[in-house]
């Protein structure tokens, strides 16, 4: 089978114009089939500010109104999605950006929630893999925006992570999927202010351990769920480290590997 | 030849949620290939008032400052367009959103006058068309924001009347192209201010005598220039009118038609 780089890139690389220009550079090298996922940065909450909206955060999850919802799209789907096509383009990697509205790729439907309201927050139902098959054999690279749509018309924001991991798992029977977590640190940290102390690689027992240890930054577990999860649909490989590392976290020299066994 | 129909929709529809809304339906239904070139109506001017960056038109071009640009890509590439592609796939039109560098599909340079500087404004140097013929006899409607690119990581604001008419001259070899520029009104109009003055079919000698007796609205020339320009390098047929009528501008028993003879 033929190897698909699923590569999502954190937030603090967006808001970074060195880090994210070093990343593009490397993604473009890249000879593989490749698909990228951003996720938003600062750019929503700062144009929010600006325009006198105010953000409400649950959980790190933002809650999405209608005015929010409007700004996301603009920044995730407009801005950085297409500052990120046109600079893939200068390094001579073609590549289209695309929503899941586009070519009805990713099909969600607004979060339900007992208590919370998360407003306009999509969880993903289906992947629609023909067509993202059919332009990454025509060796195009595909640059996500985390931004789904309920087939009723209605556009939803989705979480990146997520998104990376469903497109995965729908697409790990057709090719030989790894999937990397890119951000800014060097990997999962056993103490998270110390860069030194990257673990080399996690499986279910000790991601366990890590855990009741609370060994495990907060922020992390979403990112080592969604691993696991990917792990046990058949997805290759899950890597988490420090973006502008590319080459060496798919070389195996650096970052954090997580394992089924 | 497959019949191609290439629709320019005018920034009055776009402002108009009405409009848009009948117009959409109206194109979803369209059984041939179809492409859209959505302008950008009121809400870049709105969101830069918002923003506090002021704004300076000359001849009805904006001048594209960097940071009237961000605004640009964010409304046009993001909102306007996801908002297009989600409601045509509501209406069951599988449809994709691109901006010129999505693909590499639309490449421009930055314009250059003798006087005046336009800023990042884009005219358009090639379209390439192997992937919009691929996703077209996919069946996927394409929708396409005035966004291009200049290969170098830049994106540049450029006219969607030019687009469509460049669109539509570089598929005329492989599709029966039909272009239509649809906006507010009901065709060119002998007396702009009155609807029932629509002129049903202008040739080239029938326009300069037009033009000569000044019976022309300004506004109008670069559409109709654009029109001939299509014609003469192999386009069927290009028809102007009103948005809201779609069907009757492509039954013909609506709006202007231009013809070569």
């Amino acid at each position: 089978m033929d190897k698909l780089y699923i590569i999502k890139i954190g937030g603090n690389v967006i808001d970074d114009e060195e880090k994210l220009s070093s990343f593009l550079k490397s993604f473009a090298l890249l000879e593989d089939r490749k698909i990228l996922v951003h996720g938003g940065g600062k750019l929503v909450t700062n144009f929010a500010k600006k325009l006198g909206i105010e953000q409400q955060l649950v959980d790190g999850r933002r809650i999405t109104d209608a005015e929010t919802l409007k700004i996301v799209i603009m920044v995730y789907a407009g801005y950085i999605n297409k500052y990120i096509v046109a600079k893939l383009q200068s390094h001579h990697c073609n590549a289209i950006g695309l929503s899941g509205a586009d070519g009805d790729t990713i099909l969600a439907h607004k979060r339900q929630h007992p208590v919370l309201d998360y407003g306009f927050v999509g969880d993903v139902d289906v992947i629609n893999t023909i067509l993202l098959k059919n332009l990454l054999d025509q060796r195009i690279a595909l640059v996500f925006a985390p931004i789904t749509h309920d087939q009723q018309g209605q556009l939803l924001n989705t979480n990146a992570d997520t998104i990376a991991q469903e497109i995965a798992r729908a697409l790990c029977n057709d090719y030989d999927v790894q999937l990397i977590y890119s951000f800014e640190k060097s990997g999962v940290l056993l103490d998270t202010n110390d860069e030194a102390t990257v673990i080399p690689s996690i499986n279910p027992s000790y991601y366990q351990q890590l855990k009741s240890k609370e060994k495990i930054f907060a922020g992390m577990i979403p990112k080592l769920d969604n691993a696991f999860t990917a792990l046990h649909s058949g997805v290759k490989k899950v890597i988490i480290g420090k973006a502008e590392n590319l080459q060496e976290l798919i070389s195996g020299t650096s970052g954090t590997t997580i394992v089924n066994e």
